[in-house]
């Protein structure tokens, strides 16, 4: 019966045949790492001594944006979608305000808040009802969560690796899982000698190239990080994981993996931050592998996820 | 007449009363300072070795998040207004996704982007229908800007100034302006020896302690930036200047000038980008007048303005 | 616990104190009464043979709005809102489109169906998970119901009639119930032999004139239907109910009553359609006691209400 | 130039290669029919007697639903979109509210009011600014039109007649223009011997059995009214005129036709309003070619347009 729902679910969601119900690895009794009140998991780690010694590796001064063009078109899970609306109120028929003659356009927004280039926060995922920090039952209500909302994360200045993934080829294959081998491989051949405390790692895997191009490929499958590879970041006490596809994590989910289970163990079992659709092509193309990653996420109060758009600085 | 029309698209706005027709001081021919294809204005000038200069200003590796929080209470110039709703697609009555018991929550937004701390793009203001870079007449579609959209702003990582503009009472009064002499007062007072290209310059006031205690206030008028103030900016060639108040102009305007005309001095005339609803608290507690200032708003394409919540690093 | 749940669930509902949390009268069996693919209930009585004797009632030729209008002001059931946004596509700078000088409006919506004049379909409410006709667990998806949508609700065109309940003064006072005794003395005071299968009783109580003066008590309470008067209706097989008051129901609720217990007996439990914000003013006014009531909603696909206004012929 | 302004006008609009700009045929004095205040035009028609005879038409009881269904798949004029959200607001986890076990879903919409079946309100086509009943230049704030607002549609119900214009074929084709020869054919056929002052005529074309089976063709180009039978119709005093199409008026325009201006002779002209994407079938089916129209467009207030389900009864 549990496979009804979870087929009944994701047909809801859109998902369907990409997924397959297997039994899950998951174990898991929460703990309260960081104290009962902590709402910002292993962005504790960044201590202004972190942030301090992530300045050093600026060498060059080169700012990178590292959030893809977000807009009506942008692949989205569905049923989410965006739209902007250009307006000019008070300005019909060419109307002018004022003696200086004030022309001004303003916007409205509509979608969701998960299209695009974004961060998850705590409150995006947990396990049977209950969310990072042992948050049981209602984090929220309908117009916002009173709990881990968007808002609480503090402002992210911390050490960035990026990872390239590829090998060879320029887009790494859907299904590919970046497990604890890919991702010492992957060090080791950028020269990057720890993954530590407090950092932001993003993987590099060419597959936002197919947006525009190939989206139904881009939507239905992904390379991404496996279940082992997360437990291992995990270990390393990371803040934030990216990627340059929609969901970080591998898809078709591996073998013996649940429903979106890297979600899991990265949010509510660790803390630990999502960033989706990150554009990462600059950095590896410059090879700047270690940089100062700076992130701060607009803080609509209650709001699960948000559109962002991190800095880089090498 | 044009009184008229002014007055009309003012009462349209829900401004009214606190604005008064005046003449007006621009005097205006456009010319395009950085070449006709430029979309980012004195950014220019955030060159990688302003960047480098910058990150030396960071001592202490404290990290700022210079966003207000913004929700449906939030003090917005009218009609505009911002919801977010959360929604747990798929999982009704409790029902889990997957052997893992995947629960999970996702937001969708709908409002206006020039709600609480914003940035005014290039493509927010003009003059009589011409903007930045002398970009006449159309410059979009109603689904978003064709030219000088949000997604232009470059990656920001830059020196940032804060001017404390308090002098003995704890928020600055309504109607105070802020031009040549106040600046520099304010700068000899904090030991700041230069405003220089590239830079970005926040006043701190106080005004947004308003905010929830007496809203009404908050949006009938503010301190800010008067027309010679924003001349003294300009001709230093600052990239982005903000403040802790909703429009950062002075309000009601100063006599002699027209409607927002100190927003046409800095967009359209300058290409200087402005933030609104900055929070400024955190860093003039901790006298970190001088900083490392980070910015990079989410990019909608097409956008004219972003919700966005910089990080500063001292 | 029970009660726990219900003073949070209403907090987050922004009801609050109105309402107390009593034991509930339920003692229900679903049924089929129309069989197992019916999702239109009581409405299967208005036949043709219904509708063309209503037709009869039709004396002057006279038409009626029933609908009051519903604008961003209107008092809504927290966090329901609702905004127009009216927009002049490809226009700037008063272009017109051809050399016939199109000009033209379009608008866009945003907010809730459940603002204003509405109907409440099937699928709006149900006890403890179960719908109108024993429909169990899911009838629906995030992106629409998939069963008891409002776009099944048939073509309504039948019986109206129109209670006035005031008693001397203008406004009946919020917590007055309409049970059997206060339904049958109005019938009797305008003449009505009996209300019978298929109609459409609506409730007028001045309530509405409130509206734009006294919003705060608008929304806070109101007289309306009884759990007996419910259960009174429901016998006699009426289609729908309507009042000139926010919920129909009579608030706070009844002693003994649960939560809107009244909108359970009427539409998981009988298949009646509930009609809120009707505008009764101008039927009362010309005494036109019976009449022909006719009803389309927009036909939202997987809708669970819609804003109405329904058209009475006398 | 103005070929350029229509061509990057309607390039904006996305109709671009199917529209011509021709001369157009328009030689307009706007004039007060009904007086400087009226707001209703040709529904001025539709007094008491005319609505008492239409009720004579009714024979069978029979009512039909004339809204086809609207959700985010129907085919819209860009950008124009439509979506519902279905929301169970503070039951998270499946909790229910009370001792009565109360669940419910909720709605929430966003998008355009000019999706699916809709009327045309009088503020949505003018001429060079100017609309219905010489109302010059600004008719409206950007929170909703002044006047002229789907909120001032009368309560309509009126004779309908519907004319099958098919001729053997289940779909008219596009480009098909509807004037005196074809509409005069077409009531021949039917035996309908007049049309008059406050009717409703509604074209039958089976185009919008294309909906879903061919949406492409559906949206480029329909059969329509021509403006002749535009004229035509006007010179009858009609209320309203509808088709089971998207525009009503045939596309591409007849030659030496403006760009959309049977819609101008309709709107501001003559004040008829426009039904589109109106559901036709079962009363061509019925033959039903003569009945009682009625139709309450919710009020929204300063709405441009509305989505609407008319009922017929025969």
């Amino acid at each position: 019966m549990q496979r009804k729902v979870l087929a009944a679910a994701l047909g809801a969601i859109g998902l369907g045949a990409a997924l397959c119900a297997n039994a899950g690895t998951l174990d898991w009794k929460c703990e309260s790492k960081f104290g009962p009140n902590d709402q910002i998991g292993n962005a504790n780690y960044i201590t202004p001594e972190k942030t301090l010694a992530a300045t050093k590796l600026i060498t060059k001064g080169k700012a990178y944006r590292l959030g893809i063009e977000v807009n009506s078109k942008t692949p989205a899970y569905p049923p989410r979608y965006f739209t902007v609306t250009v307006v000019q109120p008070g300005q019909t028929n060419g109307a002018t305000l004022g003696p200086n003659k004030l022309t001004y356009n303003d916007d409205i927004i509509a979608g969701w808040n998960g299209v695009g280039p974004q961060i998850d926060g705590f409150g995006h995922i947990g396990i049977d009802g209950v969310y990072y920090n042992c948050n049981k039952g209602d984090i929220g209500k309908i117009t916002g969560l009173t709990k881990l909302g968007i808002e609480t994360v503090p402002a992210i200045a911390t050490r960035g690796i990026v990872l390239d993934m590829r090998m060879g080829g320029d887009v790494v294959k859907e299904g590919t899982a970046f497990n604890r081998a890919e991702i010492e491989a992957a060090m080791k051949r950028q020269g990057i000698k720890s993954i530590d405390k407090g950092d932001v790692v993003l993987f590099h895997t060419g597959w936002a190239s197919l947006i525009g191009k190939d989206d139904k490929r881009y939507s239905s499958g992904e390379p991404g990080l496996g279940i082992d590879g997360a437990k291992y970041l995990a270990e390393r006490g990371i803040a934030a994981v990216g990627s340059d596809t929609w969901g970080v994590e591998v898809l078709p989910f591996e073998k013996d993996a649940g429903v979106f289970e890297v979600h899991q163990i990265l949010i509510p079992m660790n803390g630990i931050y999502i960033l989706e659709n990150i554009n990462t092509d600059e950095l590896v193309k410059d090879q700047a592998w270690e940089f100062l990653f700076t992130l701060g996420p607009a803080r609509m109060t209650g709001a699960v996820q948000a559109i962002v758009n991190p800095i880089a600085i090498k």
